[in-house]
């Protein structure tokens, strides 16, 4: 990756499938795979468990084990990598361990929509070459933050994988992903979804800037931007560096709802589609957005240069929104004071309504149909 | 990768140093890791539990849950995919199916030795591009052999990613891991090595060849024989193929030991560093080894190639032995019978003495220090 000289506005609209992701040649693979393994939940049987057949399509794969429920999950960091590597190149700052929080954050904003409490995460750090870890500031980064990320979502490091992959991983890149698993512990904490119902509130939880989703396109529109990464989002924060916030971990948010007696009928961690996974509940609701979260500046930036209209917008990137909790109208208010003091802005933003399945933001104006998300 | 052209014979001495891998790179970060880690144990006090501190440094983690323990891993392939790659170019066929055994035996094979039953199984295939799942036939053999695996295992396939890299992954190519959860229930099968003591028998479970490990050393040899990796390693056998044999799963013979009514005082997976993996035990106990497991063709191809003295090959390769089982001598001939039951080869090749701390390999001459193996 190279920084882009200042080239003429671009004024087309930038998708995703132009920044390089084929969900074409992905899908059929994808299909193929979940038939081959959800064949092989009879496994279970000989050890006398089963699995959660509804935890089949949702962020996290849960497994009845008797006394409580086991949940597990393996995720990869995605190409935020690059931009990390291209900004320590212009600025000299090494930005790894907001990396590690982000990579954690994958594993773990997802392990927790069904209900589960983290335990354990395992580092899976695969790089070109050993060669890598010969920076040893940005090694120890990369450390640090993954410690300080377990640490802010009371999970144990258990240990994991740091191979050297020449011919495989990028020669000075870093291939990074976390595995976690956890238990749903009592069971009734379980929120693959039974219990959403009509009336239900949305409280959606702030992000703090772009997460780790989108990330193709934002490097994609790096060509079309004057000072390319180091072009302002707002007085004195480059696009880079806005990018690099580390992701929000909402684990101290599900955990302390727990504490305060409130189960979410049902969760959404908002990655890649954006608020198109609003629709991922299987069931025929409605969803009705009234009030929207405020949109971090780097977010109406890529908005504004990839000209994005809101429909496409709010269907790729988080728009200020990371993580969607579905609870009864009655906790709505409780679970935004719970958020809130843990300083994590929160909001009751909308309301589940009778079928058909579609999702509307109001203020927007903007609708998606059943047909939004595919991911079963 | 290309294949190498015919060269005048290379007498030196090929070691794993010179294949690519430099330890002296990796393992600062890794001791400041395990640190980091470490210390994130107490983030499980909060939830009412704790972790086995013994199982740091061994094959998996293991985290005491109440009712039983939980153990987990995450495993990378290595470069065993880069094989797979070259010899799809030279013959037309497809490997993956085997290549999925691999990854899924990288994983399960450490986690059980801990006394753990694993029981699910995370994929992460992370690809140089959208376009590796082009290759229909390669990707469904990816599918269908992480099923087969899986089955073979007993444990349920419970997702995984599939991302798409660019610019992080090598155009091309895969980089393969898996993620594996288990229990250790009940926990009197915990085989953390308490019950290990001097006069327990050593039972090898042959390999089924190269395993996944020592692939980059292999690699490294192609350029040395005449035919590349079409060279027979004997007649009918190339040596891109016999590399190519999936590894064993260990699972169904440790499962089975259970069902027997055996737990194993101590277990280690072969792995890098070969036999040295037999010092894994923290304990000051001398291990001494009688009998050897038969050789396989791809190994003593290997020697003879990269010009090993014993002492080289037993201390990098698997040398015929893919997993240890340490037992009490009353259980060995039992332990036997039940691998070899399970089609599995197995033998009493040694037992366990007082230390010092030593490996000594007798029908060789072979011996290893405590200086041979640093995990800790």
């Amino acid at each position: 990756m190279t920084t882009p000289a200042p080239s003429a506005p671009d004024t087309t609209t930038l998708r995703y499938e132009q920044a390089g992701v084929n969900y074409e040649l992905i899908d059929p693979l994808k299909v193929s795979a979940q038939r081959a393994a959800a064949a092989t939940a009879t496994q279970l049987g000989m050890h006398g468990f089963r699995e959660l057949a509804a935890s089949r399509g949702e962020s996290a794969y849960v497994v009845d084990v008797g006394p409580f429920h086991l949940a597990s999950i393996v995720e990869c960091l995605g190409s935020k990598a690059l931009v990390a590597d291209e900004m320590a190149r212009l600025t000299g700052r090494s930005y790894y361990a907001g990396i590690a929080q982000d990579t954690i954050a994958m594993a773990v904003n997802d392990l927790i929509t069904v209900g589960a409490t983290p335990l354990v995460v395992q580092a899976y750090w695969a790089t070109g070459g050993s060669d890598w870890f010969g920076d040893a500031a940005r090694a120890q980064a990369l450390v640090d933050g993954w410690q300080r990320a377990c640490e802010a979502c009371g999970v144990a490091w258990g240990g994991g994988e740091t191979p050297a992959l020449a011919g495989i991983v990028e020669a000075g890149r870093i291939d990074l992903a976390a595995a976690c698993t956890g238990i749903v512990n009592p069971k009734t904490r379980l929120s693959l979804g039974e219990r959403l119902g009509a009336g239900d509130a949305i409280v959606l939880l702030d992000s703090s800037g772009i997460h780790a989703n989108g990330l193709s396109l934002a490097r994609a529109l790096v060509p079309r931007l004057p000072q390319g990464y180091l072009t302002p989002v707002r007085p004195g924060l480059a696009y880079g560096d806005a990018l690099l916030a580390p992701t929000t971990l909402y684990a101290p948010v599900t955990e302390a709802l727990w504490r305060a007696g409130i189960v979410p009928h049902y969760c959404a961690n908002i990655t890649g589609h954006g608020w198109r996974k609003l629709l991922r509940h299987p069931g025929r609701f409605g969803y009705r957005i009234h009030t929207l979260p405020p949109l971090p500046p780097v977010l109406a930036f890529m908005q504004q240069h990839a000209h994005l209209d809101d429909h496409e917008a709010y269907g790729t990137l988080n728009m200020g929104a990371g993580f969607a909790l579905f609870v009864a109208a009655a906790d709505a208010a409780r679970v935004v004071e719970v958020a809130q003091r843990l300083g994590i802005g929160a909001r009751v933003a909308g309301e589940v309504l009778a079928g058909p399945k579609q999702l509307t933001i109001e203020p927007l104006g903007v609708h998606y149909g059943e047909d939004a998300l595919h991911l079963r």
